[in-house]
Protein backbone atom coordinates (compact mmCIF):
# COMPACT_ATOMS: atom_id res chain seq x y z
CA UNK A 1 0.00 0.00 0.00
CA UNK A 2 1.63 3.51 -1.01
CA UNK A 3 3.02 5.94 1.89
CA UNK A 4 2.66 3.73 4.58
CA UNK A 5 4.54 2.67 6.94
CA UNK A 6 5.40 -0.88 8.41
CA UNK A 7 4.58 -2.11 12.32
CA UNK A 8 5.09 -5.30 14.05
CA UNK A 9 2.75 -6.29 17.16
CA UNK A 10 4.59 -8.88 19.64
CA UNK A 11 2.31 -9.92 21.91
CA UNK A 12 3.91 -11.49 25.00
CA UNK A 13 2.80 -14.07 27.84
CA UNK A 14 2.31 -17.69 28.27
CA UNK A 15 -1.09 -17.19 28.99
CA UNK A 16 -1.93 -15.98 25.41
CA UNK A 17 -0.10 -19.11 23.98
CA UNK A 18 -2.10 -21.29 26.63
CA UNK A 19 -5.72 -20.00 25.60
CA UNK A 20 -6.04 -19.01 29.39
CA UNK A 21 -6.58 -15.23 28.06
CA UNK A 22 -7.71 -14.20 24.76
CA UNK A 23 -5.80 -11.71 23.32
CA UNK A 24 -7.84 -7.79 23.60
CA UNK A 25 -5.10 -5.70 22.17
CA UNK A 26 -3.70 -6.55 18.74
CA UNK A 27 -7.21 -5.48 17.58
CA UNK A 28 -7.03 -1.97 18.51
CA UNK A 29 -3.61 -1.16 18.13
CA UNK A 30 -4.07 -2.09 14.05
CA UNK A 31 -7.27 0.23 13.99
CA UNK A 32 -5.13 2.84 16.05
CA UNK A 33 -2.02 2.88 13.77
CA UNK A 34 -4.46 2.23 10.76
CA UNK A 35 -5.70 5.88 10.41
CA UNK A 36 -2.23 7.21 10.76
CA UNK A 37 -1.09 5.40 8.01
CA UNK A 38 0.54 2.64 10.18
CA UNK A 39 0.13 -1.03 8.89
CA UNK A 40 0.46 -3.96 11.24
CA UNK A 41 2.39 -6.33 8.93
CA UNK A 42 3.10 -9.11 11.21
CA UNK A 43 2.26 -10.23 14.76
CA UNK A 44 4.08 -13.21 16.97
CA UNK A 45 2.78 -14.23 19.82
CA UNK A 46 5.33 -15.64 22.60
CA UNK A 47 6.14 -17.16 25.89
CA UNK A 48 8.19 -15.36 28.90
CA UNK A 49 10.92 -16.48 27.79
CA UNK A 50 14.24 -14.00 27.19
CA UNK A 51 16.28 -15.33 24.50
CA UNK A 52 12.81 -15.78 22.69
CA UNK A 53 11.95 -12.06 23.46
CA UNK A 54 15.32 -10.67 22.69
CA UNK A 55 15.28 -12.78 19.27
CA UNK A 56 12.24 -11.77 18.07
CA UNK A 57 12.29 -8.04 19.10
CA UNK A 58 15.80 -7.99 16.82
CA UNK A 59 14.16 -9.41 13.85
CA UNK A 60 11.17 -7.82 14.10
CA UNK A 61 13.05 -4.04 14.96
CA UNK A 62 15.11 -4.71 11.82
CA UNK A 63 12.08 -5.34 9.40
CA UNK A 64 9.70 -2.55 9.89
CA UNK A 65 9.47 1.16 10.79
CA UNK A 66 7.88 0.21 14.29
CA UNK A 67 7.21 -2.69 16.56
CA UNK A 68 4.80 -2.63 19.66
CA UNK A 69 5.07 -4.66 22.67
CA UNK A 70 2.68 -5.40 24.67
CA UNK A 71 2.77 -7.85 28.45
CA UNK A 72 5.08 -8.81 30.97
CA UNK A 73 6.32 -5.47 32.53
CA UNK A 74 4.09 -6.07 35.52
CA UNK A 75 6.33 -6.84 39.30
CA UNK A 76 6.47 -11.04 38.98
CA UNK A 77 8.88 -13.11 38.33
CA UNK A 78 7.67 -14.13 35.08
CA UNK A 79 7.48 -10.03 34.11
CA UNK A 80 10.83 -10.02 32.09
CA UNK A 81 10.19 -7.80 29.13
CA UNK A 82 11.91 -5.24 30.31
CA UNK A 83 15.22 -7.17 31.36
CA UNK A 84 14.63 -8.58 27.56
CA UNK A 85 14.29 -5.29 25.68
CA UNK A 86 17.46 -4.17 27.34
CA UNK A 87 19.35 -7.50 26.19
CA UNK A 88 18.18 -7.23 23.21
CA UNK A 89 19.47 -3.58 22.53
CA UNK A 90 22.44 -4.52 24.58
CA UNK A 91 22.42 -2.02 27.46
CA UNK A 92 21.04 -2.54 31.26
CA UNK A 93 17.97 -2.94 32.17
CA UNK A 94 18.10 0.22 34.76
CA UNK A 95 15.88 2.17 37.68
CA UNK A 96 14.22 5.53 36.36
CA UNK A 97 14.26 7.95 39.20
CA UNK A 98 11.15 9.90 37.92
CA UNK A 99 9.04 6.75 37.52
CA UNK A 100 10.09 5.44 41.12
CA UNK A 101 9.38 8.29 42.74
CA UNK A 102 5.89 8.53 41.58
CA UNK A 103 5.42 4.94 42.17
CA UNK A 104 6.40 5.13 45.54
CA UNK A 105 4.40 8.42 46.17
CA UNK A 106 0.61 6.62 44.95
CA UNK A 107 1.55 3.77 47.07
CA UNK A 108 2.53 5.63 50.21
CA UNK A 109 -0.98 7.61 49.65
CA UNK A 110 -2.52 4.08 49.66
CA UNK A 111 -1.07 2.87 52.97
CA UNK A 112 0.55 -0.08 50.07
CA UNK A 113 4.95 -1.06 50.16
CA UNK A 114 7.15 -0.60 47.49
CA UNK A 115 8.17 -3.77 47.68
CA UNK A 116 11.81 -4.69 45.90
CA UNK A 117 9.33 -6.57 43.50
CA UNK A 118 7.30 -3.71 42.87
CA UNK A 119 10.07 -1.60 42.35
CA UNK A 120 11.09 -3.71 38.93
CA UNK A 121 8.09 -1.37 37.24
CA UNK A 122 11.01 1.55 37.87
CA UNK A 123 13.64 -0.23 35.97
CA UNK A 124 13.79 0.48 32.01
CA UNK A 125 16.43 -0.27 29.31
CA UNK A 126 19.08 2.30 29.91
CA UNK A 127 18.58 5.34 27.21
CA UNK A 128 15.05 4.24 26.96
CA UNK A 129 12.62 7.37 26.47
CA UNK A 130 9.55 7.22 28.90
CA UNK A 131 6.21 8.20 27.73
CA UNK A 132 3.78 9.55 30.39
CA UNK A 133 0.01 10.25 29.97
CA UNK A 134 -2.19 11.70 32.54
CA UNK A 135 -3.77 8.24 33.42
CA UNK A 136 -1.10 5.66 33.88
CA UNK A 137 1.42 6.36 36.98
CA UNK A 138 3.61 3.61 35.17
CA UNK A 139 4.71 4.74 31.58
CA UNK A 140 5.10 2.92 28.51
CA UNK A 141 8.14 3.97 27.07
CA UNK A 142 10.00 4.00 23.55
CA UNK A 143 13.59 2.58 22.75
CA UNK A 144 14.81 3.08 19.05
CA UNK A 145 11.98 1.85 17.10
CA UNK A 146 10.58 -0.35 19.77
CA UNK A 147 7.64 0.64 22.21
CA UNK A 148 6.49 -1.42 25.23
CA UNK A 149 3.30 -1.60 26.62
CA UNK A 150 1.63 -3.39 29.35
CA UNK A 151 -1.03 -6.28 28.71
CA UNK A 152 -3.82 -5.23 30.65
CA UNK A 153 -5.85 -3.57 27.66
CA UNK A 154 -7.01 -0.77 29.81
CA UNK A 155 -3.63 0.17 30.50
CA UNK A 156 -2.66 -0.46 27.57
CA UNK A 157 -4.93 1.74 25.94
CA UNK A 158 -3.59 4.37 28.33
CA UNK A 159 -0.15 4.09 26.77
CA UNK A 160 -0.99 3.93 23.56
CA UNK A 161 -2.85 7.01 23.53
CA UNK A 162 0.39 8.38 24.87
CA UNK A 163 2.88 6.69 22.34
CA UNK A 164 0.72 8.04 19.52
CA UNK A 165 1.57 11.54 18.78
CA UNK A 166 5.52 10.56 19.01
CA UNK A 167 4.97 8.85 15.64
CA UNK A 168 5.48 9.40 12.12
CA UNK A 169 2.75 8.54 9.98
CA UNK A 170 1.89 7.69 6.64
CA UNK A 171 -1.43 8.44 4.70
CA UNK A 172 -4.65 7.24 6.74
CA UNK A 173 -5.96 3.84 5.74
CA UNK A 174 -9.32 4.06 4.55
CA UNK A 175 -12.21 1.27 4.84
CA UNK A 176 -15.35 0.80 2.43
CA UNK A 177 -17.28 -2.05 2.80
CA UNK A 178 -20.17 -3.98 0.38
CA UNK A 179 -22.37 -6.83 2.47
CA UNK A 180 -23.84 -9.08 -0.14
CA UNK A 181 -25.71 -12.18 -0.25
CA UNK A 182 -23.99 -14.13 -2.70
CA UNK A 183 -21.38 -17.28 -2.22
CA UNK A 184 -17.78 -16.41 -2.22
CA UNK A 185 -17.25 -19.34 -4.62
CA UNK A 186 -19.95 -17.39 -7.51
CA UNK A 187 -18.63 -13.94 -7.21
CA UNK A 188 -14.59 -14.45 -7.07
CA UNK A 189 -13.50 -14.78 -10.63
CA UNK A 190 -15.11 -11.27 -10.71
CA UNK A 191 -13.43 -9.63 -7.61
CA UNK A 192 -9.92 -10.82 -8.64
CA UNK A 193 -10.39 -9.31 -11.53
CA UNK A 194 -11.32 -5.95 -9.81
CA UNK A 195 -8.38 -6.60 -6.89
CA UNK A 196 -6.47 -7.07 -10.21
CA UNK A 197 -7.55 -3.57 -11.34
CA UNK A 198 -6.77 -1.58 -8.01
CA UNK A 199 -3.67 -3.21 -6.82
CA UNK A 200 -2.91 -0.14 -4.33
CA UNK A 201 -6.43 -1.55 -2.62
CA UNK A 202 -6.57 -4.59 -0.53
CA UNK A 203 -9.99 -6.52 -0.92
CA UNK A 204 -10.69 -9.18 1.44
CA UNK A 205 -13.94 -11.32 1.85
CA UNK A 206 -15.22 -12.58 4.60
CA UNK A 207 -18.19 -14.50 5.02
CA UNK A 208 -20.33 -14.14 7.43
CA UNK A 209 -21.54 -17.43 10.07
CA UNK A 210 -25.20 -17.88 10.34
CA UNK A 211 -26.54 -15.64 13.63
CA UNK A 212 -23.51 -13.40 13.06
CA UNK A 213 -23.99 -10.10 14.37
CA UNK A 214 -22.03 -8.33 11.86
CA UNK A 215 -24.50 -8.33 9.10
CA UNK A 216 -27.82 -9.77 7.99
CA UNK A 217 -25.80 -10.94 4.61
CA UNK A 218 -23.68 -13.96 4.01
CA UNK A 219 -20.02 -12.30 2.98
CA UNK A 220 -18.50 -8.53 3.81
CA UNK A 221 -16.52 -7.01 1.63
CA UNK A 222 -13.56 -4.79 2.89
CA UNK A 223 -11.68 -2.30 0.26
CA UNK A 224 -9.09 -0.79 1.63
CA UNK A 225 -6.34 1.48 0.90
CA UNK A 226 -5.54 5.36 1.13
CA UNK A 227 -7.31 6.97 -1.86
CA UNK A 228 -11.06 7.53 -0.54
CA UNK A 229 -12.00 7.58 -4.38
CA UNK A 230 -10.64 4.60 -5.39
CA UNK A 231 -12.14 2.92 -2.81
CA UNK A 232 -15.63 3.97 -3.73
CA UNK A 233 -14.98 3.43 -7.21
CA UNK A 234 -13.48 -0.46 -6.16
CA UNK A 235 -16.82 -0.70 -3.94
CA UNK A 236 -19.00 0.14 -6.84
CA UNK A 237 -17.81 -2.59 -9.01
CA UNK A 238 -18.38 -5.17 -6.40
CA UNK A 239 -21.69 -3.90 -6.53
CA UNK A 240 -21.83 -4.16 -10.09
CA UNK A 241 -20.20 -7.33 -10.35
CA UNK A 242 -23.19 -9.22 -7.84
CA UNK A 243 -25.84 -7.41 -9.81
CA UNK A 244 -24.53 -8.83 -12.81
CA UNK A 245 -24.75 -12.20 -11.49
CA UNK A 246 -28.33 -11.32 -9.74
CA UNK A 247 -27.58 -11.09 -6.31
CA UNK A 248 -28.57 -8.77 -3.79
CA UNK A 249 -25.55 -6.41 -2.36
CA UNK A 250 -25.43 -2.91 -0.53
CA UNK A 251 -22.56 -0.29 -0.15
CA UNK A 252 -22.77 -0.14 3.59
CA UNK B 1 7.15 -29.26 31.24
CA UNK B 2 7.80 -33.01 31.13
CA UNK B 3 6.62 -35.40 28.59
CA UNK B 4 4.59 -32.75 26.59
CA UNK B 5 4.68 -32.29 23.02
CA UNK B 6 5.18 -28.71 21.29
CA UNK B 7 2.87 -26.75 18.72
CA UNK B 8 2.93 -23.72 16.71
CA UNK B 9 -0.20 -21.76 15.14
CA UNK B 10 -0.27 -20.03 12.19
CA UNK B 11 -2.71 -17.55 11.66
CA UNK B 12 -3.65 -16.31 8.19
CA UNK B 13 -5.14 -13.28 6.73
CA UNK B 14 -4.95 -9.59 6.25
CA UNK B 15 -7.60 -9.19 7.88
CA UNK B 16 -6.62 -10.54 11.73
CA UNK B 17 -3.56 -8.01 11.21
CA UNK B 18 -5.81 -4.90 10.28
CA UNK B 19 -8.19 -5.62 13.24
CA UNK B 20 -10.90 -6.16 10.81
CA UNK B 21 -11.53 -9.28 12.52
CA UNK B 22 -10.73 -10.71 15.72
CA UNK B 23 -8.85 -14.12 16.52
CA UNK B 24 -11.81 -16.60 18.20
CA UNK B 25 -9.44 -20.19 17.10
CA UNK B 26 -6.04 -19.54 19.04
CA UNK B 27 -7.33 -19.85 22.30
CA UNK B 28 -9.79 -23.17 21.72
CA UNK B 29 -6.83 -24.72 19.44
CA UNK B 30 -4.39 -24.05 22.70
CA UNK B 31 -6.90 -25.79 24.88
CA UNK B 32 -8.04 -28.47 23.04
CA UNK B 33 -4.33 -29.62 22.28
CA UNK B 34 -3.04 -28.84 25.92
CA UNK B 35 -5.00 -31.39 27.75
CA UNK B 36 -3.77 -34.38 25.13
CA UNK B 37 -0.48 -33.11 26.56
CA UNK B 38 0.70 -30.75 23.45
CA UNK B 39 1.55 -26.98 24.06
CA UNK B 40 1.28 -24.23 22.19
CA UNK B 41 4.60 -22.62 22.12
CA UNK B 42 4.55 -19.63 19.47
CA UNK B 43 1.73 -17.86 17.78
CA UNK B 44 2.44 -16.10 14.07
CA UNK B 45 -0.31 -14.06 13.04
CA UNK B 46 0.79 -13.57 8.94
CA UNK B 47 -1.07 -11.68 6.03
CA UNK B 48 -1.95 -13.37 2.84
CA UNK B 49 1.49 -13.21 1.00
CA UNK B 50 2.78 -16.51 -0.50
CA UNK B 51 6.31 -16.04 0.73
CA UNK B 52 5.56 -15.30 4.02
CA UNK B 53 3.31 -18.36 4.61
CA UNK B 54 6.14 -20.63 2.92
CA UNK B 55 8.68 -19.51 5.23
CA UNK B 56 6.55 -19.32 8.26
CA UNK B 57 5.49 -22.63 7.82
CA UNK B 58 9.23 -23.99 7.08
CA UNK B 59 10.66 -22.02 9.87
CA UNK B 60 7.69 -23.69 12.62
CA UNK B 61 7.50 -27.09 11.13
CA UNK B 62 11.31 -27.89 11.60
CA UNK B 63 11.15 -26.54 15.75
CA UNK B 64 8.31 -27.85 16.78
CA UNK B 65 6.34 -31.20 16.85
CA UNK B 66 3.18 -30.01 15.13
CA UNK B 67 2.48 -26.92 13.42
CA UNK B 68 -1.44 -25.95 13.18
CA UNK B 69 -2.69 -23.31 10.53
CA UNK B 70 -6.03 -21.42 10.22
CA UNK B 71 -7.39 -19.14 7.41
CA UNK B 72 -6.65 -18.46 3.64
CA UNK B 73 -8.47 -21.78 2.13
CA UNK B 74 -11.95 -20.39 0.86
CA UNK B 75 -12.50 -19.99 -3.13
CA UNK B 76 -11.34 -16.06 -3.26
CA UNK B 77 -8.30 -14.58 -4.86
CA UNK B 78 -6.62 -13.90 -0.96
CA UNK B 79 -7.04 -17.60 -0.41
CA UNK B 80 -3.42 -19.04 -1.69
CA UNK B 81 -2.89 -21.57 2.00
CA UNK B 82 -3.09 -24.20 0.17
CA UNK B 83 -0.89 -23.01 -2.91
CA UNK B 84 1.62 -21.76 -0.26
CA UNK B 85 1.38 -24.96 1.75
CA UNK B 86 2.31 -27.12 -1.46
CA UNK B 87 5.81 -24.92 -2.05
CA UNK B 88 6.45 -25.01 1.38
CA UNK B 89 6.91 -28.47 0.75
CA UNK B 90 8.07 -28.52 -2.77
CA UNK B 91 4.87 -30.38 -4.35
CA UNK B 92 2.27 -29.34 -5.75
CA UNK B 93 -1.08 -27.92 -5.26
CA UNK B 94 -3.45 -31.09 -6.54
CA UNK B 95 -7.24 -31.68 -7.05
CA UNK B 96 -8.50 -34.51 -4.69
CA UNK B 97 -11.21 -36.12 -6.24
CA UNK B 98 -13.08 -37.05 -3.87
CA UNK B 99 -13.46 -34.20 -2.57
CA UNK B 100 -14.45 -32.76 -5.43
CA UNK B 101 -17.09 -35.14 -5.80
CA UNK B 102 -18.70 -34.37 -2.50
CA UNK B 103 -18.31 -30.27 -2.94
CA UNK B 104 -20.13 -31.17 -6.60
CA UNK B 105 -22.50 -33.51 -4.98
CA UNK B 106 -23.21 -31.01 -2.41
CA UNK B 107 -23.81 -27.49 -4.34
CA UNK B 108 -26.04 -29.33 -7.36
CA UNK B 109 -28.19 -30.04 -4.13
CA UNK B 110 -28.58 -26.54 -3.62
CA UNK B 111 -28.90 -25.45 -7.41
CA UNK B 112 -25.26 -23.40 -7.34
CA UNK B 113 -23.26 -23.79 -9.88
CA UNK B 114 -19.45 -25.43 -8.97
CA UNK B 115 -17.23 -22.39 -10.63
CA UNK B 116 -13.08 -22.95 -11.57
CA UNK B 117 -12.99 -20.42 -8.31
CA UNK B 118 -15.19 -22.33 -5.63
CA UNK B 119 -13.00 -25.89 -7.51
CA UNK B 120 -10.22 -24.38 -5.63
CA UNK B 121 -11.15 -25.75 -2.52
CA UNK B 122 -11.05 -29.39 -3.76
CA UNK B 123 -7.58 -29.22 -4.04
CA UNK B 124 -4.48 -29.78 -1.24
CA UNK B 125 -0.81 -30.06 -1.55
CA UNK B 126 0.09 -33.19 -3.39
CA UNK B 127 0.47 -35.92 -0.81
CA UNK B 128 -1.49 -34.08 1.64
CA UNK B 129 -3.85 -36.74 3.87
CA UNK B 130 -7.64 -35.28 3.81
CA UNK B 131 -8.98 -35.23 7.16
CA UNK B 132 -12.92 -35.66 6.68
CA UNK B 133 -15.35 -35.41 9.27
CA UNK B 134 -18.99 -36.07 9.50
CA UNK B 135 -19.79 -32.26 9.98
CA UNK B 136 -18.05 -30.75 7.21
CA UNK B 137 -18.02 -31.07 3.56
CA UNK B 138 -14.36 -29.69 2.80
CA UNK B 139 -11.82 -31.68 4.90
CA UNK B 140 -9.09 -29.95 6.36
CA UNK B 141 -5.51 -31.95 5.88
CA UNK B 142 -2.54 -33.18 6.74
CA UNK B 143 1.44 -33.04 5.28
CA UNK B 144 4.09 -33.97 7.19
CA UNK B 145 3.51 -32.05 10.95
CA UNK B 146 1.41 -29.39 9.23
CA UNK B 147 -2.58 -29.41 9.99
CA UNK B 148 -4.62 -27.08 7.91
CA UNK B 149 -7.31 -25.87 8.43
CA UNK B 150 -10.22 -23.22 7.74
CA UNK B 151 -10.84 -19.82 9.24
CA UNK B 152 -13.68 -19.65 10.43
CA UNK B 153 -14.37 -20.71 14.02
CA UNK B 154 -17.61 -22.98 13.66
CA UNK B 155 -15.68 -25.16 10.47
CA UNK B 156 -11.92 -24.57 12.36
CA UNK B 157 -13.43 -26.65 15.33
CA UNK B 158 -15.25 -29.49 13.16
CA UNK B 159 -11.62 -29.69 11.56
CA UNK B 160 -9.33 -29.94 14.78
CA UNK B 161 -12.52 -32.32 15.80
CA UNK B 162 -11.53 -34.62 12.65
CA UNK B 163 -7.89 -34.19 13.52
CA UNK B 164 -7.14 -34.39 17.19
CA UNK B 165 -7.37 -38.24 16.94
CA UNK B 166 -4.63 -38.19 14.29
CA UNK B 167 -2.55 -36.48 16.97
CA UNK B 168 0.43 -38.26 19.20
CA UNK B 169 -0.24 -37.25 22.32
CA UNK B 170 2.27 -36.34 25.65
CA UNK B 171 0.75 -36.06 29.07
CA UNK B 172 -1.93 -33.91 29.94
CA UNK B 173 -1.32 -30.63 30.91
CA UNK B 174 -3.59 -29.75 33.95
CA UNK B 175 -4.60 -26.05 35.51
CA UNK B 176 -5.18 -24.95 39.12
CA UNK B 177 -6.24 -21.89 40.50
CA UNK B 178 -5.92 -19.04 43.66
CA UNK B 179 -8.03 -16.46 43.59
CA UNK B 180 -6.62 -13.40 46.14
CA UNK B 181 -6.83 -10.14 47.34
CA UNK B 182 -3.26 -9.17 47.05
CA UNK B 183 -1.40 -6.93 44.93
CA UNK B 184 1.18 -8.47 42.47
CA UNK B 185 3.72 -6.42 43.85
CA UNK B 186 3.16 -7.48 47.45
CA UNK B 187 3.12 -11.17 46.55
CA UNK B 188 6.04 -11.45 43.96
CA UNK B 189 8.89 -12.13 46.15
CA UNK B 190 7.04 -15.58 47.72
CA UNK B 191 5.92 -16.26 44.55
CA UNK B 192 8.91 -16.77 42.80
CA UNK B 193 10.60 -18.70 45.94
CA UNK B 194 7.48 -21.12 45.06
CA UNK B 195 7.94 -20.81 41.15
CA UNK B 196 11.96 -21.98 42.01
CA UNK B 197 10.55 -24.78 44.33
CA UNK B 198 8.51 -26.29 41.37
CA UNK B 199 10.61 -26.21 38.44
CA UNK B 200 7.83 -28.28 36.20
CA UNK B 201 4.95 -26.17 37.22
CA UNK B 202 4.27 -22.91 35.13
CA UNK B 203 2.59 -20.31 37.92
CA UNK B 204 1.10 -17.21 35.99
CA UNK B 205 -0.41 -14.26 38.16
CA UNK B 206 -2.97 -12.45 36.31
CA UNK B 207 -4.45 -8.62 37.82
CA UNK B 208 -8.14 -8.65 37.20
CA UNK B 209 -9.40 -4.99 35.56
CA UNK B 210 -12.31 -3.61 37.88
CA UNK B 211 -15.52 -5.31 37.08
CA UNK B 212 -13.63 -8.29 35.57
CA UNK B 213 -16.29 -11.24 34.86
CA UNK B 214 -13.64 -13.76 36.00
CA UNK B 215 -13.09 -13.19 39.60
CA UNK B 216 -14.03 -10.59 42.17
CA UNK B 217 -10.71 -11.14 43.27
CA UNK B 218 -7.88 -8.89 42.39
CA UNK B 219 -5.57 -11.20 41.51
CA UNK B 220 -5.95 -14.97 39.40
CA UNK B 221 -3.01 -17.47 40.01
CA UNK B 222 -3.02 -20.28 37.51
CA UNK B 223 -0.69 -23.46 38.18
CA UNK B 224 0.20 -25.51 35.01
CA UNK B 225 1.40 -28.35 34.89
CA UNK B 226 1.52 -32.60 34.21
CA UNK B 227 1.69 -33.37 37.79
CA UNK B 228 -2.06 -32.89 39.76
CA UNK B 229 -0.37 -33.63 43.07
CA UNK B 230 2.25 -30.72 42.15
CA UNK B 231 -0.12 -28.64 41.17
CA UNK B 232 -2.59 -28.80 44.30
CA UNK B 233 0.71 -28.40 46.99
CA UNK B 234 1.59 -25.28 44.64
CA UNK B 235 -1.74 -24.18 45.21
CA UNK B 236 -1.51 -24.38 48.93
CA UNK B 237 2.00 -22.77 49.13
CA UNK B 238 0.43 -19.71 47.22
CA UNK B 239 -2.59 -20.07 49.72
CA UNK B 240 0.28 -20.16 52.65
CA UNK B 241 2.21 -17.12 51.49
CA UNK B 242 -0.98 -15.13 51.40
CA UNK B 243 -2.54 -15.96 54.39
CA UNK B 244 1.32 -15.22 56.00
CA UNK B 245 0.93 -11.34 54.29
CA UNK B 246 -2.84 -11.07 55.38
CA UNK B 247 -4.41 -11.27 52.22
CA UNK B 248 -7.68 -13.05 51.34
CA UNK B 249 -7.07 -15.90 49.10
CA UNK B 250 -9.28 -19.39 48.08
CA UNK B 251 -8.84 -22.22 45.53
CA UNK B 252 -11.21 -22.34 42.85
Amino acid sequence: MKNTLTAAVILIGNELLSGSIEDKNLSHIAKTLEVRGIRVRETRIIPDIENEIVETVNTLRAKHDYVFTTGGIGPTHDDITSDSIAAAFGVKNVLVQDVFDTIQTYLNSKGVEFTPAAQRMAHAPEGAQMINTDHSIIPGYRIGNVFVMAGVPRIMRMMLDGIIEHLETGFAIHNAYVHANVGEGEIAAALEEIQNQHPDVDIGSYPQDKGSSLSEYRVIFVAKGTNKDELEQTCDEILQACANGGYDAIKV
